[in-house]
């Protein structure tokens, strides 16, 4: 396979596994008798944060961006390849392409398996809208413009940081597992500090993939996969990264 | 001692204190009187993890599988050896026995200690599905076909991602004993996430020894030990180990 | 831009995000209708420290002070220059008051996103109190002499800590960003261990630049801002930061 | 000052740093009107670790053993110095005394610090029990000699893993601050683990110190130190540090 092959079956099985592990926590927490039922906000940040571990541990090859607002972030900071020294490729349309269809598809598997893996427990929830939500992010109090000013500032904070930490899985040889560690704590942080008004899509694949499974999968009682709100995770996150990207050119020696 | 010796005990000594501190945590959270009572699913997944973390300390040497699904999933994966560098093993039917065996034996004495050290609580606790709910896992909905599908993709996600950073404990010099936190991380993950529906066995030998125990110690009150049940978090988790070890294969180049 | 300026930007930087997360999280936790309401005080700890790792990983130039009592009490100790090596700045008058009045401008700023990634949870929430809340802290139980005490104690645990382990970001390479996370990690502790009676300001400008902001700003129902209160969080850090420098003098044989 | 000097006053500033924030944590969740007040299991077992953690820290030169059953346990394993390698002291009468010394004297300060940042509460407090609660360990259910035996368990698990990975501080360079983690990661587990029936001691300064102090200090309403049992966890973590040095001996090869 050349290099662009695997780096976009390397988002795709990342953003598969973050979508399995991210939404997978809300099915635990908001699903009628799973045994986290309630479990609480932290630990749905916590478990979101695991996610973006597990997935970026197995998309080294990519670079694992696994969301298309830290593609587009980099496109804007002006980088000029992707993926591991071991596979790069070319920025250019192609290549943003690919990674952006990579993370859509991983994110459509991701939300697929979790279906499954809670199956019965879809099927004996009565309320619609906890269904909704295992799948895509909603907002607490409906008003797309302050929405998207909240998607905005996470997206921001998320790229950002990631792009002062040079991104993906950090460090070689024996402890370099850990090098996921960084982008996993800031996603806790992000969730916990500004989860409260929108969910904290931060990622339009995470948001858009499983609900284009909500709509389509014949998950019983389903209800309305709430399309009218959907650009805001969409578009939101896309200007947040893509701010993130054009703030850290000039900021650049402060991240060392 | 040769090395397979070695092997064996690492592997006994390594589950057992898995076992040791995972069920403890039940046993905190689910027994009657004790100072965790009802100390929520989190506080469950992360001592999960950190039972997982101590584990893989004191297992150094065998690679620290703690699981025949691991261990499984590895030869699936074309794995020719075991062990630390120090003392390695060729991978054949004996040595494959060796290590499930002692996961087994290590696994029976772990689930041992739990009770000795809840011994009062265990005597006081009035509701006997409570008791054997600290050996081993349990549905919430009783459906053998769904829960085994449950914890194949918990085992696969498990499997999968150690494969991915190389299993065991990682890093040489001062900071290798954070090489354990890699897996710890991704089971606390793993439990938050896809736990909710069978309360993740995802290791045959973490459930079977226990439940073994649980039928043989003089209990007080301890009703069944749920049989009928027992196929499915051994089942599952090895066809999931084994998927995940086959999956691998052709990913390798995606996880660096 | 010279050094002083680099190291000007990056701690304004770093406290912005600073105190966007950890502000943040108030936020969620104490404003009506949010998804993470009454998240809990263990949630709230978890993301200041994580807001710690965020600020100094995108404050590395500067060293990551962030806080006035650590640029003090750094002074205390007898540092000879601040940033890091590649912007290294003498202390001196101006250094000082650029560090410090770039940790208030920064503060100002993260509260006042903030105030925007919440507005109509600001706007929806009835209790005066809570709102100001989440841009200052306030004491458990009012008693200017003991709330002192508890912010010098926990201060002081802070800068001597930090000391020890040389403070900001630690180490090179790829796994640097994880030398973020000690500070993170020791904030965690002291809110949860020392947070109890005043809500650990233990930063002057975290407290002092988001009371301003709720002052100048126009918050719907916002009560008074407590002006009565807001030095203790000013003086009881700056004391605790100066005793752990001194104190750090005679002892810095133990810290290795 | 000579080597034993610089070590007695690391493990006496260590320890005092372990007491303040462990017992700290307990007031924040226990005493009334607190902010952390019921803030949960998971928040005292990860106080508590975290405590370890900023302990170690700052005990770099005696290696920070903190806990007399860790002296103990390391004696039993058949140490030969104590403390780093730019203090080192041979393990004799002398230096083990000097080191269980410096633990209790550590230990007295810390709690004396936390009665200070909780006076308030302290007062305010209604129930006795609470008051000795933020001090020192009592059992859930009362039983000397399976208390002892829950006592024995923990303190096992805690020398062995410790001595699994070389104790104290690891690592050199930059990161060498993450090398407290193990520690601290370990300790959280074993309270959320085994800490159910007695509150894991563990550790015979960290009971026996607050328990003088609570003894001696004019805390308003502070009823019986509970003296009957206080031998309880002083014995149990002793045996369990030397049951554990002696049992690292023959499987050493096993911890890499």
């Amino acid at each position: 396979m050349d290099n662009l092959g695997i780096d976009f079956l390397s988002e795709l099985v990342g953003t598969a596994m973050l979508v399995l592990l991210g939404c997978g926590v809300v099915a635990n927490v908001a699903l009628i008798r799973t045994k986290g039922f309630n479990g609480g906000t932290l630990m749905v940040n916590v478990a979101w944060g695991l996610a973006v571990f597990a997935g970026v541990i197995v998309s080294y090859a990519s670079g694992a961006h696994l969301n298309p607002a830290v593609t587009l972030g980099l496109v804007a900071n002006g980088a000029k390849t992707f993926g591991s020294a071991a596979t790069p490729v070319d920025v250019n349309f192609v290549s943003v392409i690919a990674y952006i269809g990579a993370q859509m598809i991983g994110a459509i598997i991701g939300a697929v398996l979790v279906w499954l893996a809670y199956k019965q427990h879809f099927d004996e929830e009565p309320e619609a809208a906890n269904k909704l939500g295992v799948f895509s992010t909603g907002p607490a109090i409906r008003s797309y413009g302050w929405n998207l000013v909240t998607e905005i500032i996470g997206t921001f904070v998320l790229v950002f940081v990631v792009i002062g930490f040079g991104g993906g899985r950090q460090g070689e040889g024996g402890l370099a597992a850990l090098g996921a560690l960084p982008v996993a704590l800031l996603v806790i942080g992000i969730g916990a500090s500004l989860g409260g008004p929108t969910g904290y899509a931060i990622n339009p694949a995470r948001d858009l993939g499983p609900r284009i499974v909500h709509a389509i999968l014949p998950i019983k009682g389903k209800g309305s996969s709430d399309w009218s709100y959907s650009w805001v995770p969409v578009v939101g996150p896309i200007i947040g990264g893509v701010l993130a990207g054009l703030a850290a050119i000039p900021l650049l020696p402060l991240l060392g």
